[in-house]
């Protein structure tokens, strides 16, 4: 009797016949013998709506206000898959976030999980009841309601995982699993039957699709198997985990792409301690996530000082780097939104010669021009023009063989 | 700076420009000095959608989620109408009914109110805020969410005004007040500058498309004034009393009328102790309110015992009196739907003389048959037949005078 957390995206419960199959699906599994606590999000756009009623009211609600807003989307879909169940001879029961256990800080549409405290999914379970639990909500100290943000529904199920714990998330959703580039430029991309917590973030840009970053994170924390798999196909999905196997694999495992990249550009930076952080920091303090930075050799002490960002960030980002500019003598902010990334991914392949010299070339001969490169652990990432993505992805499919295993 | 507890119904808060409007009444009430807390009801139609897509599901839904699904509706019109004051640029802030300490019992689908805990309520009024409560819900020792049944948010709110306590609780509906007649009958009806709880409760019958007779009675249990008013017009409404004045007044108050009756006739019952209880309490067990019951003159130790109910108990209702009846060698159960009640209501009008054979006569000259009379301390009440309401409602308001003051 294995304890196993499930996870059904927006898509595969939105509406009353698909929440019927989903019952199906989950009473497949108990009469297979698992136990299971299933995660709901809200029901298609669910949300969307929710948001759209808010600001017909107000251009910007308040955080607290919105969040026990948005809250009432799981909860509507929770309960409709515990009656779909029951009327199924299923004995079932709907927590919200707050009857789950799930208590989080207070940082209202964002917030973060502190504790599970799982006394009533525990009783639940032990009364024979699959438990249903309203996804992407939690409940502070002060009995307040939170989201959990992006991909809260994803987080939800993995703490859950983690917390109870459960021998592994499963995620269905309404792709068939994470694929070695994105199908929508490489038809032959090939489905994976495993990949690492480490790449499976790499390959987020794209896989965030599939399952949000911060939810692969907290599983690779609490080293929590997740499934991720088709909620629609019975065909098998992707296993993230992190197995020791993995990390001498040695080689690409993935192509991965992202488009949400701006850039900026601060032009004649002085060229003493000091000047980073007086940029970055107010940055951070912004909530705005840098992604690559890049500070060219000093020409007579001036510097140029580049770094990208997500593109929905590019209007408060500029905001507060011009003022700060204008106060360091930096005479030119420029910015500007065409480029792309494209990476090659799989652990161990940094430490191995030959991938870099390998993915360069291709590019060069695809003749696309590489504006800036950067790499970790685990990838090796160029800026393009974001036009050049789709044949820049296909060249390096092939060229690493990955339509074979 | 008095405390007061508002409540608004659905179609007070339809929409957002109609959630805006009644920021914009709480504001102007605030701006007078009182502090508010308010109650909101679910917007226009959005609880008889919730429930659409509970039996889109299942034709029985568990009454424990049907609850927690339900209790979104209220939870979504809370939070806006507090996101609408915010944008005002008054303070205010949603509580759900856990968050603002309703404590009910475990009925789900029509649980009542075991105890109000404050706390939370008193800390945001205390810190200047315009509370804001889920209406119609509660929460259980157990942490599950309830409901309060037909007319809990006016539920909700009385039990506020007695719980904090408040001054008063004010009702903003979309009619204007109590009136001596339901308007649709007679067109110079008047509209009436108080009444009594008990009055109230008598004329419930068309005055529930006012106000719950259940939160009347919590009214007068707790000693609120309650205050009815249109939240569409800025027109004086009723206030709801129990002031010792009234229980002078020894006139007619008002003509009420119900149209929800069906009768049920047990032929042939025999006439020895025990037989009542043998049909009565399974009714009661089974959750069916008997209103009238008149047993007749026993003839050859056999009687006819006839009672009525709300005609959608009928089904139910014939369900468990039949096999009582052929238990008892009843012979013959009959049951019709064509009955209505009229009734002349006032607070110590059946202790002066005059006004019972002046209502006969009334119905007499009009050509109307009474089949069945009762009486309460402040009520007559006579069955006819249900095509002829509006003609005795039209007559009896013309014969007790109710145009004029």
């Amino acid at each position: 009797m294995a304890l196993i957390v499930q996870k059904y995206g927006g898509t595969s419960i939105g509406d009353a016949e698909r929440v019927k199959a989903v019952a199906a699906r989950i009473i497949s599994r108990i009469e297979a013998g698992d136990r299971l606590v299933v995660v709901a999000s809200a029901m298609g756009d669910t949300t969307d709506r929710l948001i759209a009623l808010a600001r017909g009211i107000t251009e910007e609600p308040e955080p607290r206000e919105l969040d026990l807003l948005l809250s009432t989307g799981e909860i509507v879909s929770s309960t409709l898959l515990a009656m779909a169940l029951r009327h199924s001879g299923h004995p079932a029961v709907a927590l919200s976030g707050a009857q789950a256990g799930i208590r989080t800080d207070r940082r209202h549409g964002r917030a973060r999980i502190s504790k599970l405290d799982p006394k009533r999914i525990l009783q639940e379970l032990e009364a024979g009841h699959v438990v249903i639990v309203a996804g992407f909500q939690g409940i502070t100290e002060e009995m307040d309601i939170t989201t959990l943000g992006r991909g809260g529904s994803d987080t939800s199920a993995v703490a859950l995982a983690a917390g109870l714990p459960a021998e592994r998330c499963e995620i269905y959703t309404d792709v068939e699993g994470i694929f070695t580039a994105d199908p929508r430029y490489v038809p032959e991309a090939r489905k994976l039957k495993e990949v690492s917590y480490e790449e499976m973030l790499e390959l987020a840009a794209w896989g965030a699709r599939v399952m949000h970053p911060r939810a692969v994170e907290l599983g690779a924390v609490y080293g929590v198997p997740i499934y991720v798999a088709s909620s629609f196909s019975g065909s098998a999905g992707t296993l993230i985990h992190g197995g020791a196997a993995m990390e001498e694999r040695n080689k690409v495992m993935g192509i991965a792409q992202d488009t949400d990249v701006a850039r900026i550009t601060i032009r004649g930076v002085p060229d003493r301690p000091g000047i980073a952080a007086a940029v970055f920091e107010p940055l951070g303090e912004g909530g705005i996530s840098v992604d690559t930075i890049v500070q060219n050799a000093s020409v007579e002490r001036l510097t140029d000082l580049t770094f990208t960002i997500s593109r929905h960030d590019l209007n408060r980002a500029l905001a507060i780097v011009r003022p700060v500019a204008k106060s360091i003598d930096a005479p030119d902010v420029m910015a500007d939104t065409h480029l792309a990334k494209v990476s090659i991914v799989g652990a161990g392949m940094t430490s191995a010669a030959g991938y870099a010299g390998r993915m360069f070339r291709t590019l060069e001969q695809a003749g696309i021009n590489i504006e800036l490169i950067t790499t970790s652990e685990i990838r090796i990432t160029c800026l393009i023009d974001e036009s050049q993505v789709p044949k820049a992805v296909r060249a390096l499919h092939k060229a690493f063989e990955l339509e074979s295993e």
